[in-house]
C-alpha cells in the first residue's frame, strides 16, 4: 500500500485537509488550487503538493484539485468510511467537553461508553453516552474498540491505560499531562495543551521577528 | 536569526522535545542518545537529528545530547524564559478544564483573565482566574496579552475572536470546531479533537497493516 511510505508529518496533516475539504464540498466548491487550499489550512502550497504526491496524481496542473474526489480519497485513507468506536476514561470537565463535542456529527467516530470512579456519575448518561464504573473497565471486552480517550488526572493515567490495555484496547489519545509507559504494541497520541500553546507562542514571536527584520 | 529557516513541522515538534527534556532533567538524566530520545517522543531519530541540525551543533556523535544544555536552548527558543500572558474566552467544560490545568506549573504561560456571557460565572474565580463579562472584552486593553484561548461554542467563535482582536490580541488558540476568518496579521492555531482522533486511528490502522504485511 502506497501510504506505508507516507511521512508521519504528512499523515498528521491529512485529517486537517479532510476537514477543510468537507467544508468546501458542503459549500458547493467543486475545485480548488493548491495555493488557495494552502491559505485555508495555513500550510504552504509546496508542502501540500508534496503531501498529496505520496498518494499519486490527485491534482492536475492548471486545474487544481477536485474537492469531491479528494475528500472521498482522504475519507477512505483515514478509515472514515467505517465506524470507529472509542471509549472515554475520566468524566471530568475535559471528558464532559469531549462527550458533548459529539464526534459523530462530521465523521465516523463514536464514543460508545465512558468510565469514571465517581458514584454520582456512574450509571448516568452524558450527551447520550453511559458512564460505567472504572472497576468494569478491565473486565469488559474491548477488542472491537479502536482507542481509549484518557481524560483522567495525571496520577491515574498509567493505571487507567493498563486497565484499558487489559480489555483489548491498544490505541490511546492521552489528554492527561503525563507520559505513559506502555508495551510496544500500544500506540499513544498525546494531546498536550501546553505544547499547543507553546507552538502558538513560537509562531507568533517568530512571525513578528520575520516581519520586523 | 537561524530559526527563521526552521520548517513549520520542526517548529511544531520543539515544545514536545522541550517537555520531554524537562522530565529527563527532573529525573537526573544528564545525557541521551538521539535514538533513545526518539523512543521517548515516538519520533524517528533521523527526524530528530534533522530538526536539531537547523539550530547548529546541539549534540555530539557518540555522546548524544546534553539534556540540560538542550533544555535551556529550547526554553529560550520557545520564549519560555519570559512570562506569556494569555486570556481564555468561554468558561464551559473545556474552558474550566484548561483553567484547572494550570499552565504555570511547568512553563511560563499564564491565563490572566477569563471571559463568559453567563451572569452566574461573571465575577467568580476558576482556579484563581477571575471571570469577566464578554462585554468588557473589546473594551479592555490586551496589547500585553500574547494570545486568546477560544473555548466558546462554534457559533460564537468568530464574534469572540473579533472582539479579542479589537482589544489588541493577534494570537488565537482555537478549540471551537469552526474556521475563523481573521485579517492577515492574526495567527490562529486550531486544536481539533476530531483531527487528533483521526490521526490516531490512521496511525493505528497503518501500523497494523505494516505489521501484517
Amino acid at each position: 500500500m502506497a501510504s506505508q511510505t507516507v511521512p508521519q508529518a504528512t499523515a498528521e496533516r491529512l485529517p486537517l485537509y479532510y476537514r477543510t475539504l468537507q467544508q468546501l464540498v458542503a459549500n458547493g466548491k467543486t475545485r480548488i488550487s493548491s495555493s488557495k487550499f494552502g491559505e485555508l489550512v495555513q500550510i504552504d502550497s509546496t508542502t501540500i503538493r508534496k503531501d498529496f504526491s505520496y498518494f499519486g496524481a490527485l491534482g492536475r496542473k492548471g486545474y487544481g484539485y477536485d474537492t469531491q474526489y479528494l475528500m472521498d480519497f482522504l475519507k477512505k485513507t483515514l478509515y472514515q468510511d467505517e465506524l470507529n468506536r472509542v471509549i472515554l476514561i475520566g468524566v471530568g470537565h475535559l471528558g464532559t467537553a469531549l462527550l458533548n463535542h459529539n464526534f459523530l456529527k462530521n465523521n465516523n467516530t463514536q464514543i460508545v461508553r465512558a468510565y469514571d470512579v465517581d458514584p454520582k456519575k456512574i450509571g448516568t448518561k452524558v450527551s447520550g453516552t453511559k458512564v460505567f464504573a472504572m472497576d468494569e473497565l478491565a473486565a469488559n471486552d474491548h477488542h472491537e474498540i479502536v482507542a481509549a480517550i484518557l481524560t483522567v488526572p495525571a496520577a491515574h493515567a498509567q493505571e487507567a491505560a493498563e486497565k484499558a490495555l487489559a480489555s483489548g484496547i491498544r490505541g490511546f489519545l492521552n489528554f492527561s499531562p503525563t507520559t505513559l509507559n506502555l508495551p510496544e504494541n500500544a500506540y499513544v497520541r498525546h494531546v498536550d495543551m501546553t505544547v499547543e500553546l507553546q507552538a502558538l507562542i513560537y509562531f507568533l514571536n517568530h512571525s513578528m521577528e520575520t516581519k520586523n527584520s
